[in-house]
């Protein structure tokens, strides 16, 4: 049991914005001529059910309005008695949507009163200004949910929308829980804020950071750590009093590598039955990322932390937010994600806690600095009282990445002069991709040779989800996709294959873009040792390569290396390959642009607290900001800087 | 739910010294004749449940022997089908006890076979190496419990004894709860001592320190806020995820000061169901204190936090220990007391934990200096890692005790010698008894003329709980009381009186000692209206003086104060008595004190965390021993100085 101050101080109850307001609210606003059967609370959002949507036609202004004072998010959905059955529905879409559209998929949720509609090319589905989805709506009755079916076919998005409309009772079940429990009654006059390292403080991996309030309690983040197989330094400091299953309000995913989400299914084996709030792309990506993960430990015979019925319970308590979409996760909390600029979907986590009490930014990964495959991170949010923030290069400055493609496009060109082939081992998530951009423009160009590039790997299934939210890619990208129906992705450029290929590594000169990125796995090893004899071929590494892996062995310079074959033999392998290190393309934030962020960060925060670094990387940030001057210039002189190690809690209010 | 990673790391468990070793030694270590029937885990005592406790005669060493291997406290008990009959039982002691041991009591505990012997001279009960107590058992067996009879009768320790002994049922079943509980299996691998402070960080007042590791928490004092009269800062954060009451092993007190023990019946009102652990003289007048608090509560009109029926439960969840006693109170943690100086019973707490993994001292308030009536507080540890210190003087120097001494000495001389009265108005814990020691030595030594010495209030019933534990106290006090059979607390210089008298206040000159200290009740107050217009009285101040009370505003002088009457009307009251304020006689360690601590303790700590002081004193003590010459002088140059928040969170180890 825990204590509650209630019989001694308490007075009155406050009811702020409680569900019964809330519902007095747009019983008042909304014309009496909706005919409002019900109202849910469906997650964060307030579902209104109404016998005549009709009335929206003249009246969206009011139900804005009504949204806007109290703050939450209010959608219009048709009672299920006046909805048109499927048959006819899938008529009326298939009437009312342009050819174009290229309508491959349409779902019926009939809990939730929702259509799912998957198109090539929703802009087409929604019509200018939102006209032929409101049509559908008016028509059919039935409230139109629009994704993109991905040029790149992506077994993952489609069997993750497979299994959450194939459980749609569920899910309507638990969203009304969810949307219960965020809207409950507000019972402690006391207020404070408190933050908790449960990993990736002092270190790199397994992150966790505990948000409480007296009302909620919110995590941040539930990674593994990579660099470690087995033991519980592998996993955040999740088994403490302070975090109960049950109490917890929301898991926060700021992005899909394994060091952020690799541990999310293991509250859910433990009991956790809450909500995790994703933005849409990092869903499909972390799944796969975590099925990737049960992969690897199955084939390397370690235990499995939790097993993919753990990763399907997940996904069905995943609500995906938008940047920018200001989300109720519980009665004092507040989330908004903004774009971190690390990998597709990433992002920057902005609590809002206890109206206006206090503010916390957790940066998760990020870039402060444009990328080929997505814009610079976000620096300006409404508030910030206190700030989260990685600091894996805090001691470093990485090549630029002009002079970085301009490397690299000379390797590729020296190699395939001389007959070679280039090997680019590459992470499943975000270097893959960017690779691909820099060789496609630089193909297109003319910069180098047009020779084959072959893609392979786990990071091809990731690019085909990339494919499928071109909207969460750089401007460039993003535009030449939908405005120019050029998609750098799917350019002729690439072939796509299944493993490794023997004819590939035997043949021509060509480029190899293939997982894993520190050539401890999947089919780079492969090639690897293909290649590796020959001194006409090159490897570049474009990516970390973590102490004991093969990919740091090869890096550092060694001649020869033994690999442990399939069949379990020792193999010797010569490196007279030319080697080569990249660091210009990292997803993370150098020295220079860390401290560019703090001096652009509007506005400044009261405390900034540094985790995702080793020790050495956090003690050396630190003594730069902390000089005087340099704080000055930072505009953070009135800042407090700490440095916590994990299961330290800081009280920030 | 909580996270137990037990699943997934944890191969082989680890039954240091469980229960089942423990009953295995114990059962092959004592000889076959003793015919033990049965062990019980009695609290953190082993009871050892003989049928022959003759064997003890010739095998004590053997006993002693295995409870020092196995590190637990093992006692020796009668079955219950041998024990000699009640009456039987009492004309034996009667017969083998002298007569001049003054037994004024015998009760009998039947469900833990003991017998409380209630003695004037409970060194006689004992005898000669305890001679007598042995005999005692081995003739009636019983195992004898010895308690002295105070020379001042007082209602709260005779009340206390009489309540335990009127619930010996519950009492022995919760012993055994508690004991299952202490030796319960250590099921973590990881390890960790985290500390949260909960109250009495950055500021005096509401004392509670959370203690926790993998396996067990333990809270140090629980304190009120005695400046604050309601509202949530008056208590400790208590109300937080991470303390649930039904996890908590354990409750230390390390004194009976309400802002370190005044809510400690509240955890019992809200469900806490586990041991309260205090030295024997801490039980008795924290019992009186919390009663208090109920009392002038209900005086006031203000809500009461919890009810004399908790302060009831509390002593029966009491389980008293004396100085340097080892003691387990969780599987993996011992706590030991040691004299800390600054009232009867006061403790420094040392927390063993983990066998060797950490050592935590945390001191409560302390005295680093000899006063009359206690010795100086302990600096000498077995081991220390992380030292918690109050800081209450760390800005101030007080005026040595010997200058004090002189000034109190020469206010009595002159106000005496003009024919005045003069009022010492006195906390009831600590600074009344001091002031009798100072009193009665200077007048026994002619220093001060013989007039009667007038003493009244709650205090003088925490005196007769001093006399119920000469041990206690000062080297000298309790030499003089126990081989010189002089009692200073009932020298014939003290005159005992109810509550306020009209005829001493108008009376011939005298010296008057009175709560409360603060003058904000008690007969202090009544003496002080009828004294203060008279210019021949003096009033002597020795403790602190609140903000906003009446004490304060007489000692920064006020030459007119106004007095709500008990009929509610207002009073004016004209100062013309002579005011003085000495500081010298403090139960805490000034700034000084508190340097000496730090550079005699052995051995030095890695981590010390300032607590219990006011943040501008913890400031300016902090800044002192930061200082690289201070650091190196008092020789802590590698200790981590901490100083936090409450809600903060330190992970020691």
């Amino acid at each position: 049991m825990r204590i509650v101050f209630v019989d001694l101080y308490f007075s009155v109850s406050v009811v702020s914005n409680s569900r019964l307001t809330i519902i007095q609210s747009i019983y008042t606003g909304i014309p009496r001529d909706a005919q409002i059967t019900r109202i849910e609370f469906e997650g964060p959002e307030i579902a209104v059910y109404v016998k005549n949507p009709s009335f929206i036609s003249g009246n969206m202004d009011v139900v804005k309005k009504i949204a806007k004072e109290i703050k939450k998010r209010i959608v219009i959905k048709a009672d299920s008695s006046i909805r048109k059955d499927e048959k006819e529905t899938t008529e009326i879409i298939k009437n009312i949507v342009p050819q174009e559209a290229g309508v491959t998929d349409i779902k019926f949720d009939e809990d939730l009163g929702e259509v799912l509609i998957k198109a090539k090319r929703p802009g087409l589905v929604i019509g200018k200004g939102g006209t032929i989805q409101q049509r559908i709506f008016l028509e059919t009755f039935w409230r139109p949910v629009i994704v993109r079916e991905p040029p790149i076919k992506s077994k993952t998005v489609e069997s993750i929308i497979t299994h959450i409309y194939n459980e749609t009772e569920y899910r309507s079940k638990i969203l009304k829980t969810f949307g219960e429990r965020i809207h409950r009654e507000v019972i402690y006059k006391d207020k404070y804020v408190r933050i908790t390292a449960l990993g990736a403080f002092q270190e790199i991996g397994r992150s966790a950071v505990l948000v409480e309030t007296q009302e909620s309690r919110v995590l941040l983040d539930t990674g593994v750590n990579p660099s470690v197989s087995f033991g519980e330094r592998m996993y955040p400091k999740l088994d403490i009093d302070q975090l109960r299953l049950d109490d917890l309000d929301a898991v926060v995913v700021t992005h899909a590598h394994l060091d952020h989400c690799g541990m999310v299914p293991y509250l859910f084996k433990y009991g956790y039955e809450g909500p995790v709030y994703v933005t849409p792309p990092t869903r499909d990506v972390m799944a796969l990322m975590q099925l990737d993960l049960l992969d690897v430990a199955e084939k390397e015979g370690r235990p499995l932390p939790y097993s993919a019925k753990e990763v399907r319970k997940e996904l069905l308590h995943t609500i995906t937010l938008d940047y920018e979409e200001v989300t109720d996760i519980a009665p004092d909390i507040r989330l908004t994600f903004y774009n971190a600029g690390h990998i597709l979907g990433s992002a920057m986590a902005h609590l809002h806690i206890g109206d206006g009490l206090h503010n916390v930014v957790y940066t998760g990964d990020f870039k402060y600095a444009r990328t080929r495959l997505l814009d610079r991170a976000t620096s300006e949010f409404p508030k910030v009282d206190t700030l989260i923030m990685e600091t894996t290069y805090g001691a470093q400055v990485q090549t630029s990445r002009e002079e970085s493609e301009e490397e690299l496009v000379r390797v590729i060109q020296n190699t395939i002069n001389r007959g070679g082939k280039v090997l680019i081992p590459v992470l499943a998530v975000g270097r893959g991709q960017e690779m691909m951009l820099v060789i496609n423009d630089a193909m297109k160009n003319k910069k180098i040779p047009e020779v084959p590039v072959y893609v392979t790997g786990l990071f091809d299934e990731v690019t085909a989800i990339h494919t499928a939210y071109p909207e969460w890619l750089s401007r460039e990208v993003r535009d030449s996709i939908l405005y120019k129906d050029e998609n750098p992705f799917v350019s002729d450029v690439f072939k796509r294959i299944e493993g490794y290929r023997e004819d590939i590594a035997q043949g021509e000169p060509s480029i190899i873009l293939a997982t894993s990125g520190m050539l401890n796995g999947g089919p780079a090893v492969e090639f690897f040792k293909a290649l590796a004899p020959d001194p006409r071929n090159s490897i570049v590494f474009v990516s970390y390569q973590a102490e004991g892996t093969l990919g740091r062995k090869v890096r550092d310079g060694a001649s020869e290396v033994q690999v442990i074959n399939r069949d379990g033999r020792v193999e010797n392998i010569t490196i007279r390959m030319e080697k080569y290190a990249i660091d210009g393309f990292s997803g993370h934030s150098d020295r220079r642009q860390l401290l560019n962020f703090l001096r652009d960060l509007t506005p400044k925060p009261k405390n900034i607290v540094l985790n995702h670094g080793e020790a050495s990387s956090i003690r050396a940030f630190m003594r730069i900001i902390e000089n005087p001057r340099e704080k000055e210039r930072l505009g953070i002189k009135n800042s407090n800087i700490y440095a916590p190690s994990i299961l330290d809690s800081l009280r920030v209010t």
